[in-house]
């Protein structure tokens, strides 16, 4: 008794072939692509690219998933994890007839098909990984490692999902793929949906074998079992009994998965499952050209991109090609206008239970806006300006808290074992850590975990940013909170999902997802306890790179700015916003109202600090970030006092981007408006919380942009208190002083005075602080007095 | 018959102790180190800072490995894995005599005793991490999860060494830490020495448990050997059991690494070894305070950090503190002067046996300069510069493979799967890859696999760059070459490498170690069949953040500079330089002798490529990296052609970080030479390799900054043609050519007409590719020709 009918197996037979007559169709022609003439040269691409080695793995993979689909009534998403794997997917997607629907002219005849070769890999068309143009991707894989994290992602709360992840055994080499399989303790079997990972063991990278394809079944079936799976392993080369071992696992794993969610929804067991997952062996390059010039093709790293490289050229080579081609039996498959025929069509799902026409990997369809309660409610009453001092941070957790009250399957925390580090304890008040390792009896007390958490904690952040991309990509809402030193452990996935958003944002088909929110936190001016490598603000150079349609980088002063950042990053979509805000107390500002009226203009004066009303500023006086604002700030309350005549404009931003014209970043600020703040021809003191010269790089086309001068880290730190740091530095608010001093014409002489006493103010509070270890009880409680 | 005996119990137990109490001396006290008076407010320090929950199993480890090392004669350094755990690392460091040794203040006394205590997590002193400062240490720990492939990287052609790496189960979540257990598919038994990693399951992290503390015995040995390891269980909290369990163990680890290293060297089998690890399993905070306030401390994640967080102003914890350090009896351990009695002090090694006075772990000590034969023989010949185009990276594979022959124990070349692909592969002349996974007989034709290969391939950028760390930490010499867009995978560890050599360069005890040598490849401007995910060529943004002592960033525009580069960077030291430079053919344009005079400057004019020989130039033309090189050459020719009478000042920048001036960096330009070679107020058009934003910021000191124009890569990018993509960027010779046009006073109403057959030509450029797949021919074969 075979799981498969001869029926069935013809059928899947016939599907998949069709899947490798397509793909190396897409590498190889632009014309005549079903042969019904002899293959002449001019048919062939002048570039032949693309990779042919991991595409027949990855059809016969989708192939068996229809079948699947289609007998179990199943809810499933596609991730083809292997680089360069497009032509393995591209093909059923466009057999199915996804593909058509979405791109009408790659119809489903001769011509569509003659098309959907052509664009593949070809300057105006699409490239060789599941890029956001291919229907039904929400991973793309031009950078390996992060195709279990997103899966991952997308089930959660999509309890009758199940995501399908192939896995390189290239990628798996990775770091963030080798930790991303313990993403099974986070998965709640009655609220989450399953992943299915596929290691696609086709043996070979560029150039070399993989790892996990060389080290024996034993350690890999260990490994898998320590990872927490049923691993279950299909292996071969004969087409019919891989056909057969491929049904029979997949009717296995889904009755496994069916059978732990009922265990765990119906029976209420609630041990971790063991879910399977696949070890899917087969030969590289499977079913393409055998050997080439004595060299072994398939199932070598030689079958890795294009197996015949000269066909265009060298008639011996195209006559393989034609008989490769061929082999699939094409006139068989396609009918007369060339279309798959319908006994082969069948085996493909219909409507959005295909897998290139499921909503959830165009997660913004399913996508439903937040509740989100009145941020007002959750700010800091602020009688005077920079008086009192709270947590930014914290007000930001009671703020999620009620979030995640009000959208209880629709909105993740997600951060690396640091949400009551970084002071946004208060969602444990409506929700806990989910944690599906054992308990011991001490988590009783304090613990915060749970088996049906909403925060998600695990202390890799490649896994944390994987797992969120994909919550978003599937449609919901969530905000990653990290260490800013450390958020450049995923500078590469921040790349790669700006990327994917630029190009997203220009399919109308692609609907809108919510933003990625990144709260960098634990910032570089407070590190007395980690010290040096734990001093890295560079991130927002990187994110500065990126296109400033996707990027926004907020720098809010205090509780009420971070809350009405927090609140615009919560609507928007598409975009990622990158928030900067450090956990521990600082002086609060802005009252709601001034805050709001802030963030809306992005760069703004604060008149209560400056002196210059009605007049022209012999001095501006610019901040950005919690830290230097508030040395800044004392700046010039050391300038008033020093210098009554003084007139000083206070100048804060919080919309970092916004420093550039209109035309590079659509809230800038225009010149106009730019030359009327900064002045033309006044000094301006910058006081930056990250590296000084993003603020020239963004700033250098304005007017006065000669007079710019400013402060940042520079790398100079170590064990420091935190204004140490900020001497080291030259941020701090005696520096600042000095640099006015020096810039302000009538103050050069007159200055001289104040300047030794704040060289010799410094000079004592580094005394105090190598003798205490603090700082000086003067400075660490400073508050703002109002002008006179 | 037990291992230990009652007397080597007594001194493991008493030198363990010791450490305990030192390290939360490290903590607490600031005065009356060894409680000879009693303990009052003043001598407890201002700040609680440092972390004691690892800090035991640290030093228990530690203790231990000193008993080995005298038995077997071991050869041995230390890695501490875990976060924050110098003060279990120090406290045996000092007491073994090492750390009075370089620090001659912390002597082994009282009032050194009181030093070394005042200075951890102080203003002016060491941090809490296993900082350079740190002897004996080679790994920071201060960002996770690097422990085991430094670990790795350390023993690679060292046969007798065995390094000993505590994983921290936080930093195994990692994904770095994850895949680099894979590791050891890599090492030859016969001429590698062992890695011994002991994962501390200590259990929790800031605020939850651990993953791998809570899946169990059975998934975690799996786990384990899955990872093709041979894992011993030590677990409890009971210190004899405890004591004797680890002794037995760690004789049987280096006995069983001892019979896997004859097996391969005596017998000659070559299987691949399953070396042991250990799992040690053992109270968080072990030792430390039970409880406080009802709450479980010892054993759990409140004990992460200082546990009795109030002893200052509390008295009752001030007498909890007490009692804490009075139950190592510490006046026991110490002599009247302060001293460990040697009946303890005995337990450890002695001279360069001891783990902090290892050589390996201050490796420049070790290192030996590389014997470099003569890079100029392996130059181009070009006699007309622009006119043969060459592999820009092949002859520096020609210079690696006689670097490797030259140097067969000393120098190793790591890569992601690419080192061919990067057109490296002269290398496997003289060595081939090093792989200890299965063999297949396909293997044989052209896999350029060996057991005792020097080229390293991995596909994890993480593990590659660890590697090499650890080997060129403890005395060698490398290179790491990557493709472009994927560096940013080991952004943040090249950020704590830059800060270690930081901090290295200033302690006079460390000796200079090999530069980290970056070969940055396969960049943004050729990405024709990879599209948009691959194209980033932001790693430099980030260099540029790094201190000026530390980071060179060299854009060679031919092979022959980027040999004269290579060398330099082969020969200095303490630095981290990052070589950008395309694999593929490339226009070669300056004799060897040129090249040389010209990377010796850094910034320089190429005088046949200029037409304003001894007069003030209409127009400056800069470029930096290869094809914006070729770009801009182009584009002067263009210009010539149209405007023969137009002077055209030519400058290529090879030295990126020479735009700045001296006092930033180095080998800064003067502000009068570069005045002198960009002109004060002529037009400079600057094509630039990376996002045009960096070069403002290196120059915009300059007088002529304000008519700096630069292109760049600005994220414009999908599957295109070459020229397209340069078009899509305007770094291409039509738009420079404009740009200059639009800038020349004189040529603003002469050039329209220019401008127009530009714009028509960039059409026609774009509608060819579109057409065929390829850009035109005569724009592919474009050569330079001598200006009349």
């Amino acid at each position: 008794m075979t799981t498969l009918t001869p029926t069935e197996l013809h059928q899947i037979h016939g599907f998949w072939r069709a899947c490798n007559y397509l793909a190396a169709g897409m590498i190889y022609l632009q014309d005549n692509p079903l042969l019904r003439e002899p293959l002449k040269p001019e048919h062939i691409k002048n570039r032949l690219l693309g990779h042919w080695g991991t595409s027949p793995g990855l059809s016969f993979i989708y192939t068996h998933l229809n079948r699947v689909i289609n007998k179990f009534d199943l809810n499933a998403i596609y991730l083809a994890g292997p680089g360069h794997g497009a032509p393995g997917v591209l093909a059923p997607v466009y057999l199915e007839g996804s593909y058509s629907e979405i791109y009408t002219d790659k119809s489903e005849d001769l011509e569509g098909m003659r098309a959907f070769f052509r664009q593949f890999s070809f300057p105006g068309g699409i490239g060789s990984h599941c890029t956001p143009e291919t229907p039904g991707s929400i991973h793309e894989g031009g950078e390996l490692g992060y195709s279990i994290s997103h899966a991952y992602g997308t089930v959660l709360d999509t309890p009758d999902l199940i995501s399908v992840v192939v896995v390189g055994d290239g990628e798996a080499e990775t770091g963030p793929l080798a930790t991303a399989w313990h993403s099974n303790k986070f998965l709640d079997p009655r609220r989450d949906g399953v992943v299915l990972p596929i290691l696609h063991l086709n043996g070979y990278k560029i150039n070399n074998p993989t790892i996990l394809a060389r080290i024996g079944h034993q350690e890999l079936e260990s490994l898998l079992e320590g990872y927490g799976y049923t691993p279950y392993f299909v292996e071969g080369d004969d087409y019919d009994t891989m056909h057969e071992a491929m049904a029979t696992t997949l009717d296995r794993c889904i009755e496994d998965i069916h059978a732990l969610q009922a265990r765990a929804r119906l029976e209420g067991n609630l041990d971790r499952p063991m879910y399977p997952a696949i070890v899917f062996r087969s030969p590289k390059g499977w079913t393409g050209p055998k050997s080439l010039d004595g060299h072994q093709i398939e199932g070598s790293w030689r079958s890795h991109q294009v197996p015949l490289k000269a066909v265009k050229h060298d008639p011996d080579q195209l006559h393989m090609l034609v008989d490769w081609l061929k082999s699939y039996y094409p006139e068989e498959l396609f009918d007369e206008e060339g279309k798959l025929r319908s006994e082969f069509r069948s085996l493909a799902p219909q409507g959005t239970k295909r897998m290139g026409s499921n909503p959830h990997a165009n997660g913004g369809l399913l996508r439903k806006s937040l509740h989100l309660p009145d941020f007002r409610q959750y700010g800091v009453d602020v009688q005077v300006p920079g008086t009192i001092e709270v947590s930014n941070t914290y007000p930001l957790g009671v703020l999620m808290r009620d979030i995640i009250k009000a959208n209880p399957h629709n909105f993740r925390l997600f951060g690396p074992d640091e949400t009551a580090s970084n002071q946004l304890q208060a969602v444990y008040e409506a929700t806990k850590k989910v944690w599906w390792g054992s308990y011991l009896p001490a988590d009783a007390d304090g613990s915060e975990m749970a088996l049906d958490g909403r925060v998600m904690e695990m202390l890799s952040e490649h896994t944390l940013e994987g797992w969120l991309e994909g919550y978003l990509l599937t449609g919901r809402h969530g905000l990653l909170s990290t260490y800013e030193a450390f958020v450049h452990v995923i500078d590469s996935m921040f790349n790669q999902h700006a990327k994917w958003l630029e190009i997203s944002r220009k399919l109308s088909w692609r609907a809108e997802v919510a933003s990625l929110n990144l709260l960098i936190t634990s910032t570089v001016w407070r590190q007395d306890h980690n010290g040096f490598t734990h001093q890295d603000p560079g991130f927002l150079d990187l994110v500065a790179n990126k296109s400033m349609e996707v990027v926004r980088i907020y720098l809010p002063p205090d509780v009420n700015c971070l809350l009405t950042i927090a609140d615009r990053c919560f609507r928007r979509t598409d975009r990622i916003n990158v928030i900067v805000s450090d956990k521990q107390p600082h002086l609060q500002y802005l009252t709601m109202d001034a805050a709001i009226a802030h963030c809306n203009k992005g760069i703004g004066m604060w008149e209560w600090a400056s002196t210059d009303l009605g007049v022209e500023p012999d001095l501006v006086i610019t901040c950005a970030g919690d830290v230097p604002t508030q040395e800044a700030l004392a700046a010039t309350a050391i300038l008033h006092q020093a210098f009554p005549d003084l007139k000083i404009r206070f100048i804060n931003v919080v919309d970092l981007l916004a420093l550039q014209p209109p035309l590079e970043y659509p809230n800038g600020l225009s010149d106009r408006d730019f030359d009327s703040l900064f002045t033309i021809d006044k000094p301006i003191i910058f006081n930056f919380h990250g590296y000084p010269w993003l603020i020239h790089r963004l700033a250098y086309r304005r007017t006065n942009h000669v007079n710019l001068h400013v402060r940042g880290y520079k790398e100079k730190g170590n064990i420091n208190t935190p204004l140490e740091l900020a001497m080291n530095n030259q941020i701090d608010r005696f520096t600042l002083a000095i640099d006015a001093i020096d810039r302000v014409p009538k103050l050069q002489v007159a200055g001289a005075h104040t300047k030794e006493q704040l060289k010799n103010r410094q000079i004592e509070c580094r005394q105090y602080a190598y003798a205490h270890g603090t700082d000086l009880p003067e400075v660490v409680n400073w508050r703002w007095k109002n002008l006179d």
